[in-house]
Formats: structure tokens, C-alpha cells, sequence
């Protein structure tokens, strides 16, 4: 096993030489700024081996989440991500060429968005391996999506397929079989969608990520809207099991893992979405419609409600 | 126990109401920014219970440690603390009282040192409680200080009295008496030299914050000095100890938890010193002198070299 400095000078420093305010991760604080008429954008997860992932997981799969799930909350702001900290806590059974090929996941994440490592602090824990990564980026100032300020009338879309993360977990918990592997990916390497988030700047009145699941991210928005279940678009995986196991709709739907972008825009740019779609490779779909009722309607291909479906994932 | 949301709403929000960009902690991301002509600086540091501190601490003193440690490296820089993000996980163990009182801890430093909440994430953790926060500053464009620099014929300074958080761990681990209670106070509630770091901008050649120990962290300047022992400003509480066990000596001078600022200047700028520590209201000493030697030397009082010190404190 490397020493503190000797690990941090040779596999972590690599992953930052291309940002001069990082000081060859020498120094006690980095040095970043933004674009005159811009600003920053900072979020920050941790995960933590037995909660988030599990701890045989591949390193690079490890590296490649956590950067999502951080980058897919920039997404989420429309941000463009240019750096990262990281608070890496390891137990004693990692080793050297473990966070080697941490670093190689970190590497591969960083030449696939851009970004680059700032600094970070190295513990060693008595726990389970704890990982958390703040996520920087910038956008033009005032510019920034939120998750309020939905209109009624708006269009409610989602970004990709849902309900794979959450299928995903279940095939890695030995619950569910996966023939294509597709789910287990999905869910162990989720895409951010970093690119259709700078695309939606000027155009969604509101915008968030999937995180805890499609209809509890959903009720952050503060509104009610009628959703159309045939219209929540399904990977082919997905599906698949959907048809063999009816009982897996309310994993689908409440499910956590997905880091999909949930968003509503005013009915008179839905026009807009196609070109959108283009510009950034992904797949949008319109899901719903924002509404002045009481409740969110979830409506089921014959026009009856889905009712009593389980509430999402929770910490605590 | 309060649900996740609910303990962000009602114990951590308050801590960021003063900040526009952080959406009262509901949005996926934090928005900031620095005035035109600065840069930001950012550094992270994390705290594990049985490691950096111990688990029946008083909340409110590992708040004031996580927070300090943090904006003692913004110090270093000679950075104005603005912000920071916090990552709690939580073992089951710890319940709403103790958050409430750790967020009173985070208020008090907030007041002290005009920063805010600007977001952060909570988790559950199977291991020992793990926090991770990360601090961010502002300084003048191209001006923040650094550990690399210091001229030959530059005079060593620190801030403060070197070795009180060395002696304060051995009395909280029953090794050492202290009757006036101010080494394991020291070692607790280490005070950052914010206003001391912001004077030493554009004066000092180098700066680091003193963390592993005053020799290890020296190193860290890649210079070597004459260092004269009975120039290390001691508290009347490390001396006594000193005079009752010489052999605390090593501790003194490799022990970490000091947190005060190590700094390099050039010898015909020794007269700016006596204002700058009135400014800043810190105590400076001049410890050396930056040399063109093979090797530092610990000089006594005699003249003659102290040799065979054990080295500072590693966490692997």
C-alpha cells in the first residue's frame, strides 16, 4: 500500500495536471473561477459501500456513479461541468490497485465530460468505503434551472428510459433476472444527461433529476399533473420484465437510480423538443401535462387512475 | 428521529436562508459567485469519528473542528471564507438532538466568520460517523498564497503557540494532565487565522497551515531552514507540561492539530510584522530562518542540533 502523499502524488495528481489552480493537488486549496457573466454551480453526494453500491462493485464502475450522480444534478441546473473535489475514505482491505482503477474510472468520466479534479482529502475509515464528490460548474449568471415555477398547461417530459436503475438494483440484489445485462448496467452506470440540461437553459420553466424516483423527484416540483403511464417511455429491457411481472410498475415508478432529467416547458415549444432531442443524443418524451387539480393523476392506458402505488426511496 | 427532508427544512436550511443561491437547500445544486477581479478557492477536508475525533465529543465542538480545519487551509491561501457544503453520514446512533446541536455549533462559526450553507447531502452509514465539508473563499485574482517560494535568507514565522493540539490529544486520551483544560480546548476548537492569512497576502512568500505537525508540514515547503527551539512560541500550558516531561518535546514539534499558519518573508519586511499581528489580532513569532543547507536544522539553546525526532503524524 502507497503512503498518503506517495498516492496522491502519483495516481490522484495525473487526474488534475491539466487545471493550474490545483497546484498539483500540492497545496492546501485550488484555485477556480468562472467566466465574466457567469457563475458557479456546486452540488456534492456521498456514496457509501453497502448503501449505494455494493463493495465488490468494479472500482471503475464505483468512479463512473459517483461522477454521475453529481454531474447529473448539474444537468439538472443546465450547468457545464468543469471541476471536482473528492473525499475518498477508505477501509483497510483497500488497496493500491483498487484506487488505481478508481482513478482509471475517474479518468475515463473526466476525458468523457471535460472536467477536471480540483483536490480532495484521503481518509482511512473503520467503516465502509465513503465517497464524496462536489461537482463544479458554471452557467451563464441568472440562467440556472430550478425545480420550481411550473405553470399549468405545461408539458411534463423525461429524458431516456426510466425504471432501468431501479430494475437494475434488483437484478444485483439476485431479484430479477437480467438476460441482457442492460439493467444491471443502467444501474451501476447511469448517464448523465450533462448535454440536454445545457440545451433546456431558456426553454423548461422548471427541471430536476431522477434520483429518488420518478414520482417522489417529481413532487419537488410543487405542482400536480395528470401523467400518462403508457406515455413513460421503457427500455425494451424493462419492458420485458414489466410483461412477465406486472408487480414491477411501482419499482418503475418509485423506484430510485434513474438520473434522468424530469422537466416541464410552456405546450407552445413542444415543437422545440425534436431539435433538442438532436442536439444532445437523447431521447425525450412528453409524459403528462401540469394540472390545477388537487392531486397528480397517474392514467392508465383505458383512461381509468392508478391509485396506491409505494412512495419512493428514502435515506431515513 | 426527523425524515431526511424534513431535518434539511427545518434544522439545515436556516443555516443557508442568507444565501439566494442555495434555493433554501431544495434545488439539486447551489449557485455562487465571486466579484469581478477575484477567483474562488475551495478546499475539503473529512472528519471520522474514532480517527479525527471522538464520537462523544460535543456536537458543537466537531462542528467548530470541521468548520476550522477547513477555513484554516483557506487561511493558508490568505482567501475570505464565503461558503461551504457539508456531507453528513450519519450512523444509527445519532439522533435529532445531536444534528440540531451540531447545526448550532455550524451557526456559531458562521457568525464568527461571516460564511454560509450554500448545500451538501445526508446519508446513513453502517460505520463511524463521517463528515465531510468542503470551504469556499474568495481572494484578488493571481494573489492567493502558496507553499512553494520561500527565498534563502526569508524569515519562518508561525502564528500563535505550536503544539497545544498535540498535548490536547494526549490529555483527551488520559495521557497527560491539564489542569487549566486549555491544551484539550485547543485541541478541540482549534482557532483558524482567517484574518491573519487575509494580511499575508502579497507579504509572505509561502504559507501553509500547520496540520501533521510543524516539521512535517515544513517539508512541505521543499526548503530547508535553521529553526531555533526556543523560538516556537509555546502557551504557558505546553510549557508546563514540557518542563514536567521533557520527552513531550517530539510531540510538540510533530504532533498535528495546530492549525496555525507557517509562513516565509523576507527578511527586510520583518518590521511589517508587528502590524500585521495587530491586525490581525494573532501572536507571531519568528522560529528561523530559510537556508541553502543539505538539511534543516533544530537548533537549542546552547547552539548545538537536536537530532533523532520521530516524524509527524500520517493517517497511512
Amino acid at each position: 500500500m502507497l503512503g498518503e502523499f506517495e498516492q496522491i502524488a502519483q495516481i490522484m495528481a495525473p487526474l488534475a495536471e491539466k487545471v493550474e489552480g490545483a497546484f498539483a493537488l500540492k497545496n492546501d486549496a485550488a484555485v477556480f473561477s468562472h467566466q465574466a457573466g457567469y457563475e458557479n454551480v456546486i452540488t456534492t453526494d456521498t456514496l457509501i459501500a453497502g448503501v449505494h453500491f455494493f463493495a465488490n462493485d468494479n472500482p471503475r464502475d464505483i468512479a463512473h456513479k459517483l461522477l454521475a450522480v453529481n454531474l447529473s444534478d448539474l444537468a439538472a441546473m443546465g450547468a457545464t461541468p468543469r471541476y471536482y473535489t473528492l473525499n475518498a475514505s477508505y477501509p483497510d482491505t483497500i488497496e493500491t490497485d483498487w484506487i488505481r482503477a478508481f482513478a482509471g474510472g475517474l479518468g475515463d468520466m473526466q476525458d468523457r465530460y471535460g472536467i477536471h479534479l480540483l483536490g480532495g482529502d484521503t481518509t482511512r475509515t473503520t467503516g465502509p468505503l465513503t465517497l464524496s464528490l462536489s461537482a463544479i460548474g458554471e452557467i451563464e449568471q441568472g440562467k440556472s434551472l430550478s425545480r420550481q415555477g411550473a405553470g399549468i398547461g405545461d408539458l411534463l417530459c423525461v429524458s431516456g428510459t426510466i425504471g432501468d436503475g431501479a430494475l437494475g438494483l434488483l437484478v444485483a440484489q439476485g431479484k430479477l433476472e437480467d438476460p441482457t445485462g442492460i439493467l444491471h448496467k443502467r444501474y451501476l452506470c447511469p448517464t448523465p444527461r450533462v448535454e440536454l440540461g445545457q440545451q433546456l437553459v431558456g426553454v423548461a420553466h422548471t427541471c430536476l433529476d431522477i434520483s429518488d424516483g420518478l414520482m417522489t423527484d417529481f413532487e419537488h416540483m410543487n405542482v400536480t399533473a395528470d401523467i400518462h403511464i403508457n406515455d413513460i417511455p421503457l427500455s425494451t429491457a424493462a419492458q420485458s420484465a414489466l410483461q412477465k411481472d406486472s408487480t414491477l410498475l411501482s419499482f418503475i415508478l418509485n423506484g430510485g437510480d434513474d438520473y434522468e432529467l424530469l422537466f416541464s416547458i410552456a405546450q407552445n415549444r413542444q415543437n422545440e423538443l425534436v431539435e433538442i432531442a438532436q442536439n444532445s443524443a437523447t431521447k425525450i418524451s412528453v409524459i403528462g401535462r401540469i394540472t390545477d387539480k388537487k392531486q397528480t393523476c397517474l392514467i392508465k392506458e383505458d383512461g381509468t387512475q392508478l391509485t396506491d402505488l409505494k412512495k419512493g426511496y428514502r435515506h431515513f
